[in-house]
């Protein structure tokens, strides 16, 4: 390990090339906020999902209070709350046993945004009178999302209206509104209509693969609703769940005098304000909104619970939930904090990326975080290993408590993935689905989907770096453990020792990463996860049997595990087969990926990528091209077992066959640019991630965020350009610094310390901002960090070994 | 060959011991004929498919004229024209790039078999009144299916019922039924009502994927009728393919007074006899039936055909219509002679086989032959690989013109080939679907469908085997080697020479004929296809060339054929990478095939089979299992080029792990055990195919035959026992006697010659009955046949040599 890294400095002494700048969009002078100066057509769609705000459970499209009047195509109206869905049977052309059963897809639920403004019978749009003023911005300190709007009616009357809108990062089931208007050049009526529509269906789209939901129409239906004085609610369900949804509004006027009526509709219901306009006098109104299901609470308390919710969030005020947020957010970044000196939108960009991320991530130990996160539709709101190799290790080193929920997520779903077992024929263990949202596998496309087996070595390899960032033994034997023995259990079953591999522990018929290469032999990537997860799961036992008798007995006896499973999976671990060519000294992506022929990269136009939309699987797959990161996703989470050497080569030899055409691969990249010391292309690959929605890199943002380049974009900054590696639970960095940029920092969080890493030009300079004394590596060079004392290392070690 | 010939016959110096004998259901004295001496309910759906009667174009279940009111499940009512389907949209859980689209159903059609009988307003059926005789069966000779009933109404009236049902053999748009009844104890009103009915859908069936449509509920909508005075017809039409029908039928009463009337119902026309019935007076109804669809005629003259062809065979008479279908079935058995001396069960079997065949293969050069032929649903009336590679051998040897009309049909459907190549993304050639009625592909799982490509040189195969025995340059000239070489130029797409591989031309991620190992590098069968395939292509193009060099030349220009192409196909051909395992010395399945674990075979239970009912693929895809026979396929057609040795060890080694879940299995098994000398298992492989349908040894005859292995049963005499084969175009025979047998004789079509072959236990007597004389090898010794000059050959030619 420590050669690799004298080698790799070496490397580095010939300093960083700047690359390419991008053309920055949303972006503003101050790098926590996003911003758009006027409104555009073309850009609301994008602009739906950049705005969207979320906590993880509601999620609400930045969709406008007043309603769209634009183009089809340039919208979608959408709230969703992670983990609600509906289930229906997916139809396969031609059915095989074990198939995956049921779609599961999280739905579009009620609409609450709904705020219309009225003048003289003229309703308020963007599309109707005359915008004089615009102006939208999120700021992620504040976590508020903010319009500003100067409007002429088409009788000259002219209105300023400022909308505050929150989604609490505090309680989950909160959301409020804050929409004020000023005459400015009269006095007169004014009517403002706050609602809750019920007539709410999920996107379809046909083209593409990748978005669009199996339902056609509306699925959830009006089943209740409930109207006081002073709140408004509905209840919808679904069929085929029989889940239950209650939404709820209530609205306050402020400083106005106004008559209130109340108006229902078949599916929709409306409290109209008629209030007295005077010039220059703002008129207040607080639209408080809560969501609840049946997943979480018994059917007959929803209304009752929303109800609460909205009166104890009225009783504290707007201004008290807009200080909550604003100091959930300030503790949030100061376990967060990434900063670029001297690139502005680069900033803004990783901000923009954590800041989603916050939104989107599960906390409750019931959900996880989606691909999309909760800002759109695509692939059905499903959780996939995205979680665990991208999001999760993000979390675990800045807020380890969210990281602990996610693997809350996969203990609670832990009987699914033991039924998912049995369905597979496995008498033991436990499989993780694919993608899900219950825990079922919903892959309607085996060889892509439950072929994947790597997600329970993912899965375990998340735990593990979870129990050495944070010591939690108490979660190890409460859940970790159990899973980590259930899910060893599968590879045990699914690989065996073939006797005409020198008897060595091969996994056959599985798929990698790499989802342009389908059901091979020894895959590299699995292979090691699955080495790492049955070693881990040796050593745990091994551990728990030493020094948690009692607890390590309970798990055995529930999972009815036997002492020679245990060392079947120590035998299996040290005889896995791992696949190497000799002769290119390099790791196969497989047993067989050497034998195939390269992809003609030259005479394949740039419209046919991505190659899943233009080429039968069976023609991708007969090609060396891949999708995205396989072996080389490998050669990081195995840096200490692999020769630097070797990574080089697999990475010369992977890079040019790699289209990338998923957006989980460009920061795998990234990282192993920087470690293999390709600085330039350390940092090209990264500007592919750092702004990719923001910027609309994949031109498919507007269907929602990428999570997993979101935090892939934090995993460049610090497993890629500050090098940090927690090999067998030890801390170290070796950070590199792109030339474009005059300094970064970051703060880690790890064994309950906040450790600032701050590299300039010069020196890297680290700050123990909490937490006792701790002894890292920087360059291989121990280092012992102490409270408020910096500790200096200088950029050049390698300068004083010969180039 | 000579010497793996010599050493066989050393084998087999060991006298073969006699296996099991099954018990035979339908048996009759008469190996001419199938026959049932009661009703059972318990069989009724399996005689539906016993009992079917068909021309290759109407196929007609042996449902009852008077209809089944039996149980629930117990009954298919069926009527199918060859190629008539609907197709409709392939709904796949998660759709990809030139996925196939559209399913194509055989439809059920008008069911024009109704006659009803009605004596004292009470209506004849089996589970009515007192069935005291009953007597069905189904003459080979004769192409009748007769039924005999005396039945007592509950009035204690009795009559004799016998009603005789005929196809054409002569003209595939006609069937005829001639029912007769006769008064035995009374004379009064005996109402016979005759109808068509329209009302008919396909069969739905969830639980198994190799039965049942895509659709639910009635299809074929009734769109025009027409009724006069002696002829009534209906016209039925498909929405999605347009097609439209005419079932026409007229009824004759002889020899009785009676009253004619019309009746019409919504979907329904029926004629009602009402005749006075005598004592012993014999009342016969003819009723003539036509079907005509716009496949084959312009849409409007439908009717105006229907009609002509009735008139023109009532004119001619019932009688005439059986004397021409006997006639055609003399010719037929006179080609097709099949017996075996001692074993009356297994003779009637291969009977019935060679008759199910003809009934069920399409002779228009529009239509093929489906896997259930015309006599069920079953995978929905689709043509497969079993046409060229099981069928078509059966009729290439006994009766070519109909081979001929079967590689018509492909070349036919050349271009959907063309088309189906350019969705997988090859510039060039064509690649033929793997299942399909109308060319195109309809396969919705592609690793057990569109990867099977060896589909491309099966035909070609076909087409080799057909030039090869029937030296039809017009035929190779005006279609074959258009078909060839668009097929040819796939191979050179599909595969590459591979550095990795010695620069060996290799074909990757393919399916080989075993559906329990699916997309695989260099599978042994396809490769051995493949090389064949374009060494032939190489050959024809070259002998083309110098001595057809102007259809050549047109040929060329027409699929703009480059020389180099053909170059390149020799290359390919010459450089083909045949897998072979030096250690075991065996033809691996395919490059990963040993790398994987033996399945099971000892815990597994027998209810588990077949596997793919019961197993995930990604479960059985990582065993060595096979469903079928592969590599031993290749060893079969390609014996002359692997040492006998070889074949041997490739038969030891698959034959454990092989599960025969596929009916095309046993007799390719057969087959090779009589090569190697496995005598008793050659036996007991092809005692599994000979009676498969009539002992329903597979448990679904009734969802209609099982064409390929009746084919295999006819493989097994001929490439099996008799030893026959023709490798390059030359007839050799190496002949066993199974112990249980005194005698078998087969008549084989080679070269426009009829050659008998008569196997006693102690001489093979060669009997050229028509043609030149011919010079052939038996034993690997050259014999002369002369016509009508016995040729005798001592069969123990190897108790010579050491045993």
């Amino acid at each position: 390990m420590a050669a690799d890294y004298n080698e790799r400095i070496v490397i580095w002494g010939v300093k960083m090339k700047q690359s390419k700048q991008v053309a920055a969009n949303f972006l503003s002078s101050n790098p926590w906020v996003v911003s758009e100066e006027s409104f555009q057509t073309e850009n609301n769609y994008l602009g739906e999902t950049i705005f969207a705000l979320g906590n993880g459970y509601i999620g609400m499209r930045g969709n406008f209070e007043e309603g769209y009047q634009g183009p089809k195509g340039t919208s979608l109206l959408g709230i969703y709350l992670n983990g609600f869905y509906e289930s229906s049977p997916i139809q396969y052309g031609e059915i095989a046993y074990g198939y995956a059963k049921n779609y599961q897809t999280m739905l579009n639920v009620t609409n609450s945004k709904i705020i219309e403004l009225e003048v003289d019978g003229e309703k308020f749009n963007l599309f109707s009178g005359k915008i004089l003023k615009y102006y939208r911005e999120l700021n992620m300190q504040t976590g508020i999302l903010t319009r500003e709007i100067i409007w002429a009616s088409k009788s000259g009357k002219q209105l300023k209206i400022t909308i505050k809108r929150v989604v609490s990062l505090i309680n989950k089931h909160l959301a409020a509104i804050q929409y004020q208007v000023t005459p400015l050049n009269f006095s007169g009526k004014i009517k403002l209509i706050s609602g809750l529509d019920t007539a709410v269906t999920n996107q379809k789209c046909e083209d593409d693969p990748r978005v669009g939901s199996a339902f056609k129409g509306q699925v959830l239906k009006l089943v209740d609703k409930k109207i006081t004085n002073d709140y408004s609610a509905v209840k919808q369900k679904t069929t085929t769940t029989q889940f239950e949804l209650a939404c709820a509004m209530s609205n306050e006027i402020l400083k106005a005098s106004f008559q209130k009526t109340q108006l229902e509709e078949e599916q929709k219901i409306f409290e109209i304000f008629n209030i007295d306009g005077k010039q220059d006098e703002t008129i207040t109104l607080t639209k408080w909104i809560s969501y609840f299901t049946s997943i979480d609470y018994p059917q007959n308390d929803l209304f009752i619970l929303s109800e609460q919710t909205i009166q104890e969030a009225k009783q504290k005020g707007f201004n008290s939930l807009l200080v909550d947020q604003k100091a959930y957010l300030a503790d949030f970044w100061k376990h967060s904090e990434i900063q670029i000196v001297g690139d502005l939108a680069l900033e803004q960009g990783l901000r923009f990326n954590q800041f989603h991320l916050l939104q989107s991530v599960g906390k409750d130990g019931k959900t996880s975080i989606a691909s999309k996160g909760v800002t759109g539709e695509g692939y059905e709101g499903h959780y996939f290993w995205d979680t665990e190799s991208f999001v999760l290790p993000s979390f675990l080193y800045t807020k380890p408590e969210i990281a602990k929920q996610l693997l809350m997520y996969r203990y609670n779903t832990l009987d699914k993935a033991r039924e998912r077992a049995r369905q597979m024929s496995y008498s033991k263990g436990a499989l993780y689905a694919w993608r899900t949202i219950n825990g079922e596998e919903c892959s309607a496309y085996y060889p892509a989907g439950t072929a994947q087996y790597h997600i329970n070595a993912d899965i375990i390899q998340a735990l593990k770096l979870y129990i050495e960032a944070t010591s939690d033994i108490d979660f190890l034997l409460n859940y970790g453990a159990e899973m980590l023995f259930e899910t060893a259990r599968l590879w045990a079953s699914l690989g065996d020792f073939i006797p005409s591999k020198e008897n060595k522990f091969c996994v056959n018929c599985v798929t990698g990463p790499d989802e342009y290469t389908a059901i091979v032999n020894n895959n590299f990537y699995t292979n090691m996860m699955a080495q790492s997860h049955l070693y881990y799961a040796y050593k745990i036992a091994t551990l728990l049997q030493e020094e948690h008798p009692l607890q390590f007995s309970q798990i055995t006896k529930k999972i009815q595990l036997e002492i020679k499973e245990i060392t079947n999976w120590q035998q299996a671990a040290e005889k896995m087969y791992l696949p190497y060519d000799e002769k290119l000294k390099i790791h196969p992506q497989d047993d067989t990926f050497l034998q195939k022929k390269k992809w003609d990269f030259e005479s394949v136009p740039k419209e046919n990528y991505p190659l899943l939309l233009h080429y039968h699987p069976l023609v991708i797959y007969r090609y060396q091209v891949c999708k995205q990161a396989d072996v080389i996703m490998a050669d990081f989470w195995f840096g200490n077992k692999i020769s630097l050497a070797d990574k080089q080569r697999d990475y010369d030899y992977y890079e040019p066959i790699t289209t990338h055409d998923s957006s989980l691969s460009p920061c795998c990249f990234s990282i192993m640019a920087s470690e293999v010391g390709y600085c330039t292309k350390a940092y090209d690959y990264f500007m592919q991630t750092a702004r990719l929605d923001l910027d609309n890199l994949h031109h498919n943002s507007e269907h929602g965020i990428h999570a997993a380049n979101m935090a892939g974009a934090w995993m460049c900054m610090a497993f890629g350009f500050a090098g940090m590696r927690t090999y067998e639970g030890f801390l170290s960095f070796s950070p590199i610094l792109p030339d474009a940029w005059q300094a970064y920092r970051l703060t880690i969080n790890f064994q309950n310390r906040l450790i600032n890493v701050n590299v300039n030009e010069n020196t890297i300079i680290f700050n123990l901002l909490k937490g006792s004394s701790l002894r890292i590596e920087c360059f291989s060079k121990p280092i012992t960090l102490q409270i408020n004392i910096p500790s200096i290392v200088e950029r050049y070690i390698g300068a004083e070994l010969p180039v």
